[in-house]
């Protein structure tokens, strides 16, 4: 199978996105995987602070590298490196009715949260980026996409486009590309929001053992228990909730000892540190020998460019002569 | 001055079009001129009647050779084969409000005139249109565009885009471009009504002089004139409006002759005629020249898009600078 996905560039990730990558990771195994970094995205609702974008592709990349993802098996690279997606994106925007982009399910709820957050989003460019992503797609004729939930709308939208195009040009082009809804663990922040860089309450990728050391003992626990002998609610900790996704082998008797009152809650936490280290050494390894050569980095994009310039060029060479253009 | 123009790749041309033909003739004697079909706008309200979009480039740009735009003084391009436009639009489209494409003057008029002629331009592409057209304006850094009034608003659009560029990303990249309102003469159908191919009322540029004479002949009169000896009203007569636009110094004596019943009307047209033709002859001789040399055709257009794609390429290259991109 091709596959494609991508994400927004906004600079190192957190363990929440590991298993993302993890996924993506195991696709490269047995497909043809397409993996881009969206920085026209990122404009949609970014075009007035692009200061840090191009450090955040690289922080981003390094992150991916480091998850596993292998440059010689998928081809990763630069959404705006591959002009072809601007050109597909207005080839289609020729035929796409206003009226399907209005209603993409997601665009009033944006545009009010965004609006909340004081982010200008009522532009022509953020109506018009589901059709982006379709031609992102598309372009590559993929046949599935590794998206969340919260994306299935977005992809109907692009097998919508993608009917439109082989009914009107009479053809067969565009494949209906399928959702690869995978099992991703939800992990929390440390204060139990949604884990986000910008509410400051996430463990990052790239964190070393004492900066996640620093974040788990800052984690919430059952306020109840004030004394080691008091027995605790692993039910209400943020702790026990991570050690349900870190440490599935001690996460019985780590439950058992906290309702008992026999384990302290430093010990608890200190557990949980190492098993989170545990993930993350072997994607630090990784990471660090490809910070130490960021002209391979460079190298790593400049040749994936390539490469799906190539597979693009040969569906726009398709599409222009569908479209007789 | 550098300057831009363009129009859609409608096919053959009419005398109408001749005096803005020759408007960016003048223009090119002095000026660095970037005149180019713009095939992505025709698809706005075209996209699913493309059959003779080739042809009717092909057509066209005849048509300009004919009236005497040089390949070696003006860069001659097929907007399509210039990717750059479709990239910059696609970045213009972050920072524009929809409301401002919303509120394009010709926009709602458009789509209502449009829709009452079946064609279906309620889509994403046709909102966007006019940031297309700020695009290929911008792109060549143009100081000047030669428009007709109707086109004023578009162009004040675009200058809107280039301040709102330059303030956004602390830039003075962009130029305004002003508008160069040529005094063109406005040559009515031979029924009367606007020249349009689409009305069947206009006489081709490439028109053979035989074909000029069965279109000049059809020209409606004044109605109230039966007799040669009966005296005419030349004020609503058609072919006195084409007396004062192509025969200027008999105009005057044709005038007098008429209401004085001294000149019948089908001398009259054949004097028409033979001004219509000496007009043409020019552009049909060289018009000729260069259809007989199809192979010639498409390199002035290979050449012309290489051409195009440098500066293009420059000020891509300075946009994503600007925008950090």
């Amino acid at each position: 199978m091709r596959i494609l996905s991508g994400m927004r560039p906004t600079g190192r990730l957190h363990i929440g996105h590991l298993s993302v990558l993890e996924n993506w990771v195991r696709l490269q195994e047995e497909n043809e995987c397409f993996y881009f970094i969206s920085d026209w995205h990122a404009l949609t609702t970014g075009y007035d602070n692009t200061a840090e974008l191009q450090e955040n592709i690289r922080a981003m990349l390094l992150d991916w590298l480091g998850a596993g993802l292998d440059p010689e098996r998928s081809t990763i690279f630069v959404q705006s490196h591959v002009k072809e997606h601007a050109e597909l994106h207005l080839l289609f925007s020729m035929f796409t009715p206003l009226s399907w982009l209005e209603r993409v399910p997601t665009y009033k709820d944006q545009i009010q949260q965004l609006g909340k957050e004081g982010k200008d989003v009522s532009t022509y460019g953020f109506l018009g980026y589901p059709l982006l992503m379709a031609a992102d797609i598309l372009i590559y004729l993929a046949d599935a996409v590794p998206v969340g939930e919260d994306q299935l709308p977005h992809l109907e939208f692009c097998r919508e486009v993608a009917r439109r195009f082989n009914h009107l040009y009479k053809t067969l082009l565009f494949p209906e590309p399928q959702a690869l809804l995978a099992k991703v663990a939800m992990v929390p922040g440390i204060d139990g929001r949604k884990m986000s860089k910008s509410y400051h309450n996430d463990i990052p990728m790239s964190a070393s053992p004492e900066e996640v050391w620093e974040r788990v003992r800052l984690m919430i626990t059952d306020p109840a228990r004030i004394h080691k002998t008091d027995p605790g609610h692993p039910e209400v900790c943020l702790v026990h909730t991570y050690h349900e996704i870190y440490n599935g082998e001690e996460v019985e008797e780590t439950r058992v000892n906290c309702r008992g009152g026999r384990i302290g809650c430093v010990p608890c936490k200190k557990r949980l540190a190492e098993k989170i280290n545990a993930v993350l050494e072997p994607v630090r390894e990784r990471r660090a020998r490809w910070a130490a050569r960021p002209e391979l980095v460079e190298e790593i994009l400049a040749a994936g460019a390539a490469k799906a310039r190539i597979t693009a060029g040969r569906t726009m060479a398709m599409v222009r002569e569908a479209m007789g253009v």
